[in-house]
């Protein structure tokens, strides 16, 4: 299911940061009841995001794929967007990597090719094929990273086992600290210049170069 | 120029309003030198939008055009990323209708088909390729809304006659108010469910539904 995650740089969000980031001035308590993430069910499952969409936008992919195939739109495109908490974000901007607590919500939604005035080309439907997270807790995951999938935005999300190709794929290629920076335009700047990209992204940026 | 900007939902935001936003608590004014929208330069040219990329995403399209032509991707691909101001999103969730000053920004990114771990599909790369924006000012503009281009999202944007096609094309296909929400998923429903939709949308859905 991680496979298509690759359109999405991979970030995150602190708890209580939320409230934090949204204001110096607001005393940090104010919103900590309800917008405090990552929060967890007591049989581990991650707990809804209500307001992702409010988050920090990275980018997008359309249909994205790490396995070569056709390189025609399929029959169910779909965009994958790609949102972190701000306070993730806005620390990303400051160190080029992520802190702890960061949230990144991966919203797979259904892309469509006609209507209104669209004759051409793809734009976004009211459904959501996928919804995965990816997010860092470094007191509750050995490997700091864990990765959640989810019926909808509105459900609990699963945990994935460590074993999981998401996070063998993403530990192994991510270019930032496991995560697909890669692939977010504003955030790759910053990591290159922040010398944070890993040494595994360099030798692939390296030998990529070399064959051109 | 504005043919490809269907692929967004059309949206805005309050210029003092960006620090109530973000704030109740804060004092209006703290923010209002920096980022405050929108601003304009001393021959009516708009100021840059400094921190867009924090804003409220709408939605993206890939190579969204209103002409017919060949549907597969072209060479120099874009995606088309929209935000809006949070003050006029959360406005809109409420009343399904966009509030003065609001902003709409059209970022063009260039669409990138392999690198890393890509092997196919589409990822955006660090070309913005195209920089409009859609703002609400109705005490400036006589039809409220005015469209401006800009060379770069660092550059000032330069207003579009009012006689331009994207005027025209956007106040007779716009769902709501000029602007078109009917490419954003997570509008649409609110504005059906406000009943903000314009009667020229319902008019097109009903005839669009008819033909199937």
């Amino acid at each position: 299911m991680f496979h298509k995650i690759l359109a999405t740089a991979a970030v995150c969000v602190l708890a209580a940061a939320l409230a934090i980031s949204i204001s110096l001035r607001r005393p940090r308590v104010a919103m900590a009841a309800s917008t405090a993430v990552p929060a967890y069910a007591k049989n581990g499952d991650l707990l809804p995001i209500a307001n992702y969409r409010e988050w920090t936008y990275l980018s997008s992919g359309f249909d994205p794929s790490s396995s070569p195939k056709d390189g025609q739109a399929q029959e169910h495109a779909t965009f994958d967007n790609v949102f972190v908490n701000p306070a993730a974000y806005r620390s990303f901007l400051e160190t080029g990597a992520w802190p702890d607590k960061t949230v990144i919500v991966l919203e797979r939604r259904e892309a469509r090719n006609k209507g209104s005035i669209c004759q051409n080309g793809h734009f976004q439907g009211k459904t959501v094929a996928g919804f995965e997270v990816q997010l860092k807790d470094e007191a509750r995951f050995p490997g700091k990273w864990a990765f959640f999938t989810f019926d909808s935005p509105d459900s609990n999300g699963t945990l994935m086992p460590q074993g999981a190709s998401c996070v063998s794929c993403h530990a192994a290629h991510g270019a930032v600290d496991s995560t697909y920076v890669q692939f977010d335009p504003t955030l790759l700047p910053v990591a290159r210049k922040k010398g944070t990209l890993s040494e595994a992204f360099l030798k692939e940026e390296s030998a990529a170069a070399a064959k051109k």
